[in-house]
C-alpha cells in the first residue's frame, strides 16, 4: 500500500516520495488530527502530505471529520518522540543576555508591516530573531563585525542594532515598508541601520560588494532563487572565513532538493557547512495564508492553530577559494512543484 | 603580523591557516590561559593552535608562565560570547525520559575498559551517549528500528539496549574488551546486544550488509578513514531514507578538511546532511593523553583540566541513489597533518 502511494506521488505531483515519507505522515496523523501540525511533525513537503492524505482518504484508511484528519484503521507509522529541551526550545542557545533589547524589540514590532505574499514574506517569532543573533554571536560572527541582511521581514537588522554588538548593520529589502519601518524605529531608539530598498533579482552594486563579515538571508527554495540569494550573500563578504546564515525548510523542500541545495553550497560556491539546526526558525502564521497554494492543497481548509512552519538554520563559512553569483535573474524564481507558500 | 604567521603555518606544518584562525586563537587566549581550553574555544586544529602560540612566544607577544599561556600585549582577537543553554548544554535535547536507564548505565560504565590509543579510542561522557540516543529517537531513527554501531567505546549499544526502544542492536568493534564488556553487561541486565569483534579495515560480510535502519560510528578523520567508515556504515543500511550518525571535530580537522568530508558525503555517497550540531559530543579526557602527538605539540605540557575535546554531531540520510564503500583498506589510515590524538 505504501509502495503504491509512493510511486503514484512521483507521477502525479512530481515530488520524489519514499515509503518512509508515507510512514512519517501516518505517524504524524497518530500524533495530531490537524493538517498543519501533521505537515510540521512529518517533516515532509506540504504538497506531498496533502497528496498522501487524499490517497488515504480514497482508500478508506482515514476520514475527514469537521476539518480533522482521523485514522480509521491502525496503520503502522513512524511516531516521533520529543526530547526537546524546554528551556531553549531545542535551539541550544538562550537570550538572557539580551533581555532588555528583547523587551524593546517586542514593543517596537507590534507595529511591524504585515507579511506580503507578493514578496514571499512571512516572519519568524521575535524569540527566533534573537536566538539567531545569540547563536551567531556565540560563533564570533557579530561582535565588532560588519553585518548585512538581505531581505529582512524578520527584523534581524533592527534587533541587531538594538544590541549594539555589530560595528555596522546594513539592510537590503525589496519592500519599502520594511526599509521605512526599520529606519524609523532605529532612529527613534538612537541606533544605526543603513536600510536600502533593493530588488535582489538585480546584481549587487559596489556599495555592497566585498564589505561584510557576516550575512543573513532567507532564500526562496527553488534551486535558482537559492543560488541567486546565497550567491549575492557571498558576494557581500570580504573574503575567506566569513559567515552566512539562512534557513532551509522541509515544508517546501524534499530531502532530494536539500541535497541539491547542499551541492550548490559545497561544489558550486566552495563553502563549508558548519551548522544545521533543525526547526530553529519558527514562523508566525501569516495573514495571507488562505491565498496560498498551501491552503488550496490542504484537505481540511482549517486555520493553523499552532506555528507549524519551521526551517533549519544553516551556517556556512567561506574558504580561500569560494565563489560568488551576482548575475541578474529573471522570471518566476519563487515556485517549483514542492513550494506552496510563495 | 597575522598575515605573516598565516603564511608560515601553511609552509611549516602544512595546515591551511587564515587571519581569522589567528584571531580566534588570540581571542581564546584572552578567555583562558590553559592550552587545552584555548584549543577548545578557538575551534582551530590543535597543531595549528600550538604552532601559532609558539610563533607568538617567539615574537614576544605572549609568554609561558608555569604552564600558563599569557598575553603580554593587548592584541586584537575574536572573543566568543557564550549563550549556550544551561539546561541541555547546548544540545537542544534533554534525557529526562531515560532517567532510570541513565542511572543504570552510570553504574555499569564505572567498570568500562579504559581508552586505548592503539584503537584510536576516547569515549564521550555518559550524558553525550544518552543525548545522542534522545536526538536520534526524536528523529524517528530508534523506536522499532534495527540499529548498528560500528566501533563503540562510547557504549551507545549498551545504552540503547537499556532503553528497549530499538528492535535490534548490533555492535562491531575491533577491541575484544569492548565486545566482552557490552555482552556481559547486557546479559546481566537482561537486554540484548549482538556484539562482534570486527576490524573495520576489512569489508563487511553479508551478515551485516543491507540489514539496518540506522548506524552510528565515529570515524578517524583522515579522508581515507572517513570514507571507509562512513562507506561501511552506509553499506549496513537497508535502503533509502535510512540514517547515519557520526562526529566530526574541529580539533583535528580544519574547515578545509570539513569541506572535503562534506563533499565525500554529498558527491561520492549521494546522501543528504540533515543536521550538524556543534560541540554535541564531549569527550572524557583519556588516560593515554601524554603519549599523543597533541601532548607533544602542546607548548605548556600541562594536564587538561576540563573536557576540551568535542565534536559536532552529523546526521545524514540516504536517498534512492546513495552509494556505499566496502573495499578493503590498508596501511596507516589514522594520521594526517591535522591529526594529533590518534
Amino acid at each position: 500500500m505504501l509502495d503504491d502511494i509512493t510511486r503514484s506521488a512521483e507521477r502525479d505531483i512530481g515530488i520524489k516520495a519514499y515509503p518512509r515519507s508515507i510512514s512519517r505522515i501516518i505517524g504524524a496523523i497518530k500524533s495530531s488530527d490537524d493538517f498543519w501540525e501533521i505537515v510540521d511533525i512529518s517533516d515532509e513537503p506540504l504538497p506531498l502530505v496533502a497528496y498522501v492524505i487524499e490517497r488515504l482518504v480514497d482508500k478508506g484508511f482515514i476520514e475527514l471529520k469537521n476539518g480533522k484528519i482521523v485514522l480509521r484503521e491502525d496503520l503502522e507509522g513512524e511516531v516521533s518522540q520529543w526530547h526537546k529541551c524546554f528551556e531553549c526550545d531545542g535551539r541550544g542557545v538562550i537570550i538572557d543576555d539580551f533581555k532588555k533589547e528583547f523587551e524593546t524589540f517586542m514593543e517596537i514590532q507590534r507595529e511591524r508591516p504585515s507579511a506580503k505574499k507578493e514578496f514571499d514574506q512571512g516572519y519568524v517569532t521575535p524569540l527566533t530573531t534573537f536566538s539567531r543573533i545569540a547563536y551567531a554571536d556565540q560563533k564570533g560572527d557579530i561582535r565588532g563585525k560588519e553585518v548585512i541582511i538581505l531581505g529582512d521581514d524578520d527584523l534581524v537588522s533592527l534587533a541587531l542594532a538594538l544590541t549594539h554588538l555589530a560595528s555596522r548593520v546594513v539592510l537590503l529589502d525589496i519592500d519599502k515598508r520594511i526599509v521605512d519601518f526599520v529606519s524609523k524605529s532605529a532612529r527613534s531608539h538612537g541606533v544605526d541601520v543603513e536600510a536600502h530598498v533593493f530588488d535582489l533579482r538585480n546584481p549587487l552594486d559596489e556599495r555592497f560588494l566585498h564589505q561584510f563579515d557576516t550575512f543573513f538571508t532567507d532564500p526562496p527554495e527553488t534551486v535558482t532563487a537559492f543560488k541567486a540569494f546565497i550567491g549575492r550573500g557571498l558576494a557581500t563578504l570580504k573574503g575567506a572565513r566569513n559567515a552566512g546564515y539562512f534557513g532551509i525548510t522541509r515544508r517546501e523542500s524534499s530531502l532530494n532538493k536539500w541535497r541539491e541545495l547542499e551541492k550548490v553550497l559545497i561544489s558550486d560556491f566552495g563553502v563549508v557547512i558548519t551548522d544545521i539546526l533543525h526547526n530553529f526558525n519558527v514562523y508566525v502564521n501569516w495573514e495571507y495564508w488562505d491565498t496560498t497554494r498551501a491552503y488550496d492543497l490542504s484537505p481540511s481548509k482549517t486555520h493553523p492553530k499552532t506555528n507549524w512552519y519551521k526551517s533549519a538554520l544553516f551556517r556556512i563559512e567561506t574558504l580561500e577559494d569560494f565563489r560568488i553569483f551576482n548575475d541578474p535573474i529573471e522570471g518566476d524564481i519563487y515556485n517549483d512543484v514542492e513550494s506552496s507558500t510563495t
